[in-house]
């Protein structure tokens, strides 16, 4: 029986990551290890006989590339590509582009611990007149300001992810298609804290590593049936 | 006032036009030749202000990698890429992967002009058992057989290309969107007849070159209101 199977991709390490910087929304290119990890990303779906109906992605270039550099590896580049801007990374305010050491030295430990490991903590916002804000990207124009974040908790994050998995990625799901999402460290573990029902307490813990896809089998329910984890 | 748009670019050079060969459905890369042209797509798009609100290609990896390319220079990589094997070329039958001189000199001037000028002259089809049929392939194995050429005329094409282009393309472009779409030669001279309703032989001497973007703007009741070439 064919079932229904979400295929989770954190994107390879970006130029920020190198850096030590904060992204969120920054939208920065993959660095040359994070090309490689992407190609790495298709070799394993090759090898665990994954070949996905549907591809979705953030708007971000770091995730998009990601999953064209790992459908070309795979050899399945024709399936459909939908994108979303609620599949971003979580929005960093003020923090994106800094140096993480820094703004720990800046802010001290509690704060920084509790923005980045808290979970309705957000960043200290964007300025409206910082050239960061996203409406001033074209890509982002149409939208109403107000829908646009400039700073973000990882419970603002997880409330559109969520919007748009119900909204869209699960009527895929219920096809019984296989899924393939790319998309960011803290949108993916808010989406894995809706799925598997984790508390505000243990998300703290909750760690999506880079290199690994995370596959879940549901049931025509829509409920989980087993979690897998496949590694290079 | 927005206007529909539809933004039609043929693929730059694969591989298999630089070795002089039928390509058809076989699925080759771009050369590097092919590259720098989608990147010049990229760049005349930009220079002319055109921001697609939506990219279609079809099945076959030369035409995916030309959006690619040309959207990634664009620097407009956000938008849904929507896919479909009916904006595949038009199948070649066995003269797929055969060298076009090879070809001329053993079928002779006469056939071998009805077949890649008229309008409903089919190539010699592909054996069934031939290893080349494109059934044995797992990107069209949930396909039932009758609907995948092993042989088709420009005829043929323009059938499941019109079909398409009125199904899915023309739904973008009656909600006043712009619309990128990314094919082939004879793909394309199939919706361009269509869309400027040229004879069957008129087309004859219709050829959609490499390198230039054609821009079809409309007007609300799906009528071409003008038609622009731009050049590099």
């Amino acid at each position: 029986m064919k079932q229904a199977r979400l295929v989770l991709v954190r994107h390879g390490q970006s130029v920020y990551n190198k850096e030590n910087l904060f992204t969120g929304w920054t939208d920065v290119a993959l660095s040359p290890q994070g090309e490689k990890e992407a190609q790495d990303v298709g070799r394993l779906l090759k090898k665990n006989g994954i070949y996905p109906d549907i591809c979705f992605t953030s708007w971000l270039k770091r995730a998009i590339h990601t999953a064209q550099i790992a459908l070309r590896e795979l050899e399945w580049e024709h399936i459909d590509s939908l994108r979303s801007y609620k599949l971003n990374e979580r929005h960093y305010g003020a923090w994106q582009g800094q140096n993480k050491s820094k703004v720990l030295q800046e802010y001290g430990e509690q704060q920084f611990l509790a923005v980045r490991r808290g979970y309705d903590v957000p960043p200290p916002p964007l300025d409206e007149n910082d050239s960061r804000v996203v409406w001033r990207d074209a890509k982002y124009a149409t939208f109403e300001r107000a829908l646009l974040p400039i700073s973000e908790s990882l419970k603002d994050t997880k409330k559109r992810v969520v919007e748009y998995f119900q909204e869209t990625i699960q009527k895929e799901l219920k096809k019984d298609k296989t899924v393939f999402v790319s998309a960011h460290g803290n949108s993916l573990r808010a989406l894995v804290m809706h799925l598997e029902q984790i508390s505000e307490e243990d998300v703290v813990k909750l760690e999506i590593p880079t290199g690994e896809i995370i596959v879940y089998t549901f049931t025509t329910e829509i409920q989980i049936d087993k979690k897998e984890i496949l590694l290079g």
